[in-house]
């Protein structure tokens, strides 16, 4: 036997695509779909198959919405805020965001972050279309939610750059000490924000 | 937006049915599917639909084999020594065995391992199919290969008291110091082992 069945090594193959799965973790599931001979191979297959054919994205913001609906949810929803943008790098900040249940404003999905090693500039990303809202909607103020990475800081300070001249308030997510984290163990980058963006206590 | 769009949650919840893969892990493959927009999601359905379907147990030695071929490719094959078996507990044990090149015998997958707690007996386990084998061809050697665990232990010692019977000799793979493993970070067991099992250097 000098390799695996046909179907078998595909298997593996399409799962070693995915980030994070090497071809041992890759082995791992699929022998464990072969072994359980239920219905989660099938389940699985119909819902990837599924995922592009069933979701589109938002027209306005870019966040993900269902195939033929122009506007996701949230841009729908007129009980919300829409002088208030909230300005992601990906779909998956917008769920992180409305799980808090703080924020009632509107979302821009950038779908990328601004990184000049792998080639992304502004007109990689969702950049242009923000202008275009911000130019159109009554929008008061602008929240850069982009990650704490130095790609995340140079999309902010670019946004910021561009934004700022509008006459729009750019602000950005406060950065310090994570909730229940431990100050000994805290990275010496994230303390220096904690203590240069310390709070006043009234 | 209350949740995500509903073929986002269904691969999420299909994608956390699988072993070692928690809802995190499930939400971050489903989101880099969705970013890429690429035939990653295409083909990774297309091998989870072929593998139940292209694929089915070797009916000899319950080893995985395509559909429509009741001998997988190592029963098949008539040059290899039908004279001795190597007792697995699944088909991934097999190719591990393959891989290292020096066994020229058959196999007998078990599909499972002798488990008292989770209710797995003799009949549970491809173990009548085996005696069958043993009685009807002219096997010599059974070399047990269940793993260095509770349950393969409790499946070999069962599987010795009935097969010595037979007049067929029983062994089972060496246990010791893994090949570039520290003595140091042994644990117990394997140092006890390596130390009974010590071999004469001749």
């Amino acid at each position: 036997m000098r390799a695996l069945p046909q179907p078998v090594q595909n298997l593996i193959d399409a799962f070693s695509r995915l980030p994070g799965i090497g071809p041992k973790t890759a082995a791992r599931l699929t022998f464990y779909l072969l072994k359980e001979k239920s219905d989660i191979a099938t389940d699985l297959a119909e819902a990837l198959s599924n995922l592009n054919a069933e979701t589109d994205y938002c027209q306005q913001c870019h966040n993900i919405t269902l195939s033929g609906q122009a506007l996701c949810e949230v841009c729908a929803d007129s009980r919300r805020d829409d002088t208030l943008i909230c300005v992601v790098e990906e779909p998956s900040d917008v769920i992180a965001i409305e799980r808090t249940g703080v924020f009632n404003g509107k979302y821009h999905v950038l779908l990328g972050v601004l990184s000049p090693i792998e080639g992304i500039g502004p007109e990689q990303i969702k950049f242009q279309s923000l202008l275009e809202r911000l130019q159109k909607e009554p929008v008061r103020e602008v929240i850069i939610a982009t990650n704490p990475t130095m790609e995340g800081d140079a999309t902010a300070l670019y946004l910021q750059k561009h934004i700022a001249p509008l006459g729009i308030k750019v602000s950005r997510l406060a950065r310090g000490l994570p909730v229940g984290g431990d100050i000994e163990y805290a990275d010496q980058n994230t303390l220096q924000r904690a203590l240069s963006g310390r709070q006043s206590m009234e």
